[in-house]
């Protein structure tokens, strides 16, 4: 078995080569969304598909009513070894607004971020760079002449998009796709010396209400008193969802809620996290959820219950004298824990239907449920990763949650029961999503060099 | 003093010229919502000036920043007879959908209406028809050479788009238009067979609320539980307006709300309206107001408050995960009696800054605000008008409420503190504003006569 120094040094001596690789995927405009960039999106999968026959995988670009999905293979020669399932994503996001950009988004190349070398394009971070930290990883051991795992890529093109191919896809190539254990690169450090490994991702329940009442909209001058006004019953259902103290009223809503458990609430304390200036950012000033948690408890562990869109009525300039014939809502709860999305549906159904006044009738609309995921803190691989974390950075990795949801780590689990660890290299500052998007060069590198050691601790 | 018989037989020996002379007027595209129709407005209100000019009065086109106003004045040869001043409108609503007309809209003529003869084409009633009523009236008395009262007419061609050339008309004019009593013609009869007096029009106050939170829209992942959430705050607000008994909780908002005369209430017991086919017309089948109130009290005699749009956040088709940095809602209260619309807007404020947590900026936009008109029940000319009503029609006229804002009542009770006495013989089928609109040759006919009743009862 070779020694892990050695696949270290590999990498930092190619150090060059592996940043114009990355400056040659970046180039490629995977656009997901936009149909007229569908053919980048196959050349990215194409891209992938030879670099992966360069490093000694058996690699695929499977077609799919959307953007192909890229799969590929490769076999420890060692026995015993675990099997891991790498996923990540070669699509972008838009580049617009281009004129925000100071550069061109698909030209990448070195930049400044206070003083760090930085590598800056569309897709630098998101998840361009952080797929590739992980293949340099892979080339390193290939040059070397041994995988130290089974290693399986997923490689999808259609994350930006809420990847709409990939459940008929995953059901499809089970077998192909099954593997112990999952990774995952397209997270956050903590900050830029401190890894991180997210151990919890909320779930997510979207579901939109439509309340109807008369059967056209009425004039609220010849109607207004008797007749009953969508708006008024769908604010009451939205006003009672909540109670004074900010805890979300529905029967056994904070079922399957634990409290964070107490080595991971002690880490968090320790993080150093400044509430005042997470919201200042923003324009805000208060912590508005639940009394008596912290902040990172309410964005990491704790369920909420909040309305992304409402519309009813007239919403035009100035005024107009209607009583809507309906009014909407779209809901979305983030679920934490042993949450149950079905459960919880079925109590936010009643509590609907039970403020619904006779000459009302509600329509619900389901947008999909996911449950949360919640990691175990203590299993084998996580310890591993940490320890080889802890070599590379000279600094503990905390656990931490993640607001959002990434519903591809739910569909592994649910379909193939594996666990996943979520790891990866971006920084809070990255701009994913925005102009001129970052990947700190630091990340890239001792990203690699990161995977390096994973694989390494996890083949032991 | 002619004799009022002579009056009516003059009337009806011109009726088939009266309905010609309607059917041109119809003719005149004068809709005042498009630009494309201006000339036409010009052209109704040409058109008006030169019958007027005919049946003796002094008549002409002033011209605003919108479509001209009709300003006309006969005098009585007659001493101590009272001025009236007589208001109408020659705009029309646009005759659009057209494929719903089964006749040319703006080719009037004679149809049936089950059974009934009636005028059909788009104005017929509102308020074309209604006006030619007065203007026949008018015409006999000056055949017969004596008005019998000192006469104003006003007729304005902006009614349909809410009068904006109005206010300042009426302060330019002030001493040219001021009366003893004003007489309005775009009301409806109880029924086909009973003739009505509006004396309650519901005020209206409008008022936009807008909710900002953070500075932008958040990803609801990011920030959903610590971030504070405009469409929930804006739902507090409106389902705390309201209490279980449909009660509206502002401090003081029922000053000045009386119960109706025990007279009125008697003869509303008597009308034998039908609550259920009232809403089983529109799709409903439960009154929704204050308990304890009969569904005309609620219409025309009780205030509300109504949400007549709102609007935050993602309103498109799925779902998209955002915090909105802002939601808004259009409120409207439809007043009644003496309650004041400056106190009101005032509670109202105060209701929506008390629910504003720490991070939240409201702005409220007003869009207008008109007093309830509540005109003496027991006046002198109140009485004669009944008096001649039930003459004409051998039935009582009932003194009914109007659900609906004629915001030109209040200017002119405001401005020169007129009242007004609303008659009109418009029914509640006759589809104004919609295709196929009609008005009943009956109400022509008697209209008519019941005008040169009217003002033959006022001058005595």
């Amino acid at each position: 078995m070779i020694a892990v120094d050695r696949v270290l040094e590999t990498i930092d001596a190619h150090q060059n080569a592996a940043l114009s690789r990355l400056f040659d995927l970046i180039a490629i405009r995977s656009v997901s969304t936009d149909p007229a960039f569908a053919s980048e999106c196959q050349r990215a999968a194409d891209w992938f598909v030879d670099q992966l026959h360069h490093i000694g995988f058996d690699a695929r670009a499977h077609a799919t009513a959307g953007h192909p999905m890229v799969v590929a293979h490769a076999r420890s020669k060692r026995k015993d070894v675990p099997h891991v399932l790498f996923y990540g994503h070669y699509d972008v996001q838009p580049a617009d607004p281009l004129e925000l950009w100071t550069t061109d988004p698909f030209t990448a190349h070195l930049d400044d971020a206070e003083g760090r070398p930085c590598i800056k394009g569309r897709g630098a971070a998101d998840d361009k760079g952080q797929v590739m930290t992980f293949l340099e990883a892979c080339r390193a051991f290939h040059t070397l002449g041994e995988f130290p795992c089974h290693i399986t890529i997923l490689l999808e093109g259609e994350e930006e998009t809420g990847s709409p191919s990939l459940p008929a896809f995953l059901a499809a190539h089970k077998d192909e796709l099954r593997a112990d254990l999952m990774l995952v690169c397209d997270t956050n450090m903590w900050d830029k010396e401190t890894p991180a490994i997210t151990t919890m991702l909320r779930g997510l329940l979207l579901e939109e209400v439509v309340i109807k009442a008369a059967d056209r909209d009425l004039h609220s001058g010849m109607f207004g008193g008797p007749a009953i006004n969508p708006i008024r019953v769908l604010s009451k259902i939205i006003a009672d969802l909540h109670g004074p103290d900010g805890r979300i009223t529905l029967p056994d809503f904070y079922d399957g809620v634990d409290d964070v458990p107490e080595e991971v609430a002690e880490q968090w304390r320790q993080l150093n996290f400044s509430e005042q200036s997470f919201l200042g950012d923003v324009g805000l000033s208060v912590p508005a959820g639940e009394s008596n948690r912290s902040l990172l408890e309410m964005l990491w562990a704790r369920p909420t219950c909040d309305v992304n869109g409402i519309v009813g009525g007239y919403i035009g300039k100035g005024s107009k004298t209607v009583l809507p014939a309906q009014a909407s809502a779209k809901f979305s709860f983030r679920l934490v824990g042993r949450q149950n999305p079905a459960s919880i549906l079925a109590h936010f159904h009643d509590h609907v239907r039970a403020r619904l006044p006779r000459d009302c009738r509600v329509e619900f609309h389901s947008h999909g449920a996911s449950p949360a995921i919640q990691l175990p803190i203590s299993s084998e691989p996580l310890s591993r990763a940490r320890h080889a974390l802890l070599q590379e950075w000279n600094k503990e990795a905390v656990l931490i949650g993640s607001g959002g949801s990434i519903p591809i780590v739910g569909a592994f689990k649910r379909e193939l029961g594996m666990d996943a660890l979520m790891i990866g290299f971006g920084l809070e500052d990255d701009r994913i999503h925005s102009p001129n998007e970052k990947y700190e060069l630091s990340s890239f590198r001792k990203g690699a060099r990161s995977w390096a050691r994973i694989l390494y601790a996890l083949s032991l």
